[in-house]
């Protein structure tokens, strides 16, 4: 299957390379040739670019897909009310069929707008496969690993399950990590578990990170030190590569440790901005050389899962931090919520860019619309401008997942149906 | 012409009303009547509200229309350079045509995007009525007026121009203000000046305050006052009806100078955190009793002209500002960007709320939408996770300016190829 996408303006978010006019042929899964004058004249299909933006899909690199059924069930809350008074009694209420529909419309809203990859940390991971392979998305999906209680290894046999049913499933499209859930959810000898199985597997983690005040209280009356030493003298940056949601609460010291690391951080804008969280050290990061990309956090607390919102969030608040707005320009922004998120998943040499030889994850922006016109800066509009809804096309792996706004392998009406009808019975009653 | 709007979520914005489903009949172009079963049956053209969320336009209380045209074209650059080396000389190339298109094309983002009023301050203000005459929407003019130089006079006598030629045109859609434009750009003579005629006219004021900490340095240098102090002890907040738009840079005593004043503070998160100008102290004014409304600045700051992430900027800043999400929740946040907009621009007794008597100016939101769905709290969806693009209908003086989000009243195809053109003539060289 041979595919042409005829003269879109293209920006392939490769470091240097300035947006161009030009065409892209895809065979199969693959990018295998793009630029001004590539020759799509023997194509099965051609999809028509004129008037659009061609990019890599984001990648959203902290999720709790599920959580969209709790969208707008619990805002304006304090974050210790929101979880025990009204998250965990409604997760308690969640059927695995609850969770793959959850899952489900969580992935509609994504490829809605435009993101294209998610990394996913939940429970009942099985159902959370099972609707990435039918809807069609790119996913590392990850157990999350509380062990507070006795039942930590049932979870951490449930991780491992995931792991071998699921890892390079999909046509490889699903890869996995494993997700110690946090520093004050995880003691020290169970984390040391989890990190040598990472090891032995050669599998990222996936982990909370100093996203509170009160998680820095917490592991320093527990432990004498921040949540970021915690993880490092435990021996998890030099022993693997490691995936930190957050990071929102860093000294210079913890920057300092982090310097060198494998993987990075995922910040989450949004999130941190409602739930009150404060300003993560992006810039002071950068500036370290640790690699920062982008993520929504689970829809139960941003309560939007649209990546051009998080990017242009990403900019704002460095600009905010630091009083001053030339902080994290556009063209950085766009390029933390698509190849520096990953390389969080481990997945840059496949996606994250448009270029020969990688993987067709690409999306189509429609530019006709007053909020994006005139075109004085491309990337200005995608970062500031764009919105989620300007998507028109989306492909994963070569397939196409959205075309003219239209869901191609998700029955809207029926998901509907499937979440109201779940989503009343879960809160009823909290 | 009697219209019905049948089977909507009805959310009318006046303070305790919960959101219910119902009708709302429209004649010519007030709210004659709505509520749960208001009898629709003999109209001439009924509106199908089902499955979607009817309530008041937004109220963009801070804009200067034409600069659309120069959106994108000078992002993350320090407020100085972006000033004079790119905004001046690209004002200086306009010439009264591009204003007029420039506005059309803001009017045509406001209108797709759910705004259906704006408070607008600019030069060439002629021409930016003859859009709003135009394209249907509701609007409060300003000439902007800078005491710099010696042609404060003609600035002085265009702002009278246009106040005796365009108040309450348009069928009334079209009110105007009075518009020094900033403390350090009028010097205390013509600021009075502007005083005394605002009150011997009865006209609202609408000034720039505090915006950046430069401005607060600047003042003090030269009067050893705060910005705001500069204006109180001219007497402005005694004698008229002000609108404030920023006021970041506050002091307490400030508040306490504000507090009593009639108008109140248009408040413009996208632009502040763009610029990197710092967090405005909304929340300390609300409790002072201070009027806030919202208003994006524009584009060639804001860049994107959508209430609807205004109004989450705005809740955003202040949970961030505390550290705590509880602060200013979503219903507040949409009333901001509603009813205490149209108090800012002395419309709060024609629109702002759906009310029997009031004006017809809504909109129709769609909620079949992956990322509106479930319904747990509309507010909330509204205030977090809905964009202007979910808007499909918009009505402005009981005439509908967009449904089915096609634009009624502007042509979407000239605007685009007159707007491409005037662009590029104006940026050349620059």
């Amino acid at each position: 299957m041979r595919t042409g996408i005829r003269n879109g303006l293209i920006i392939t978010m490769i470091e240097g390379e300035a947006p161009y006019k030009g065409n892209i042929l895809i065979e199969d899964d693959r990018i295998v040739e793009l630029g001004v004058s590539v020759d799509i004249s023997e194509v099965d299909q051609v999809i028509e670019g004129e008037g659009f933006t061609a990019m890599p899909g984001f990648i959203n690199a902290h999720q709790h897909s599920p959580m969209s059924l709790l969208r707008a069930f619990s805002d304006d809350m304090k974050l210790m009310d929101w979880l025990d008074r009204k998250m965990l009694p409604a997760e308690a209420n969640m059927t695995p069929e609850d969770i793959y529909w959850g899952s489900q419309l969580a992935m509609a809203e994504m490829i809605r707008s435009g993101t294209t990859c998610f990394a996913d940390m939940y429970i009942q991971m099985g159902q959370i496969a099972e609707a990435v392979k039918s809807v069609g998305m790119r996913a590392s999906l990850t157990r999350g690993l509380v062990f507070l209680q006795d039942d930590g290894g049932r979870r951490m046999s449930e991780a491992i399950d995931l792991v071998e049913r699921w890892s390079g499933a999909a046509d490889g499209r699903i890869t996995t990590m494993i997700g110690p859930h946090s520093p004050y959810t995880c003691p020290p000898e169970p984390l040391k578990e989890t990190i040598a199985y990472a090891e032995s597997r050669k599998l990222p983690i996936h982990i909370h990170l100093a996203e509170t005040k009160e998680e820095v209280v917490k592991i320093r009356d527990k432990y004498g030190v921040t949540p970021t030493e915690y993880l490092a003298h435990i021996g998890m940056f030099d022993r693997a590569h490691v995936l930190l949601a957050h990071a929102v609460h860093l000294t210079r010291k913890d920057i300092r440790l982090l310097h060198g690391m494998r993987g990075g951080i995922a910040h989450n804008p949004i999130s941190n901005l409602k739930l009150g969280c404060g300003i993560a050290p992006v810039a002071e990061c950068l500036r370290q050389g640790i690699t920062v990309g982008l993520g929504t956090d689970g829809a139960g607390s941003a309560t939007t899962l649209d990546m051009f919102e998080t990017v242009r969030a990403a900019a704002w608040l460095q600009k905010l931090d630091y009083g001053d707005p030339t902080i994290l320009p556009a063209s950085h922004a766009l390029g933390m919520g698509t190849l520096e998120s990953a390389k969080l998943l481990c997945l840059d040499h496949e996606v994250g860019t448009l270029e020969a030889g990688k993987k067709a994850d690409l999306i189509l922006v429609d530019m006709r619309k007053p909020h994006l016109q005139p075109v004085h800066n491309i990337e200005s509009l995608l970062a500031y401008a764009a919105s989620g809804s300007d998507v028109d096309t989306v492909m994963v792996n070569g397939r196409l997942l959205m075309q003219g706004r239209k869901l191609l392998t998700i029955n809207e009406d029926e998901l509907y149906r499937q979440v109201r009808q779940r989503a009343e019975r879960i809160v009823k009653g909290i």
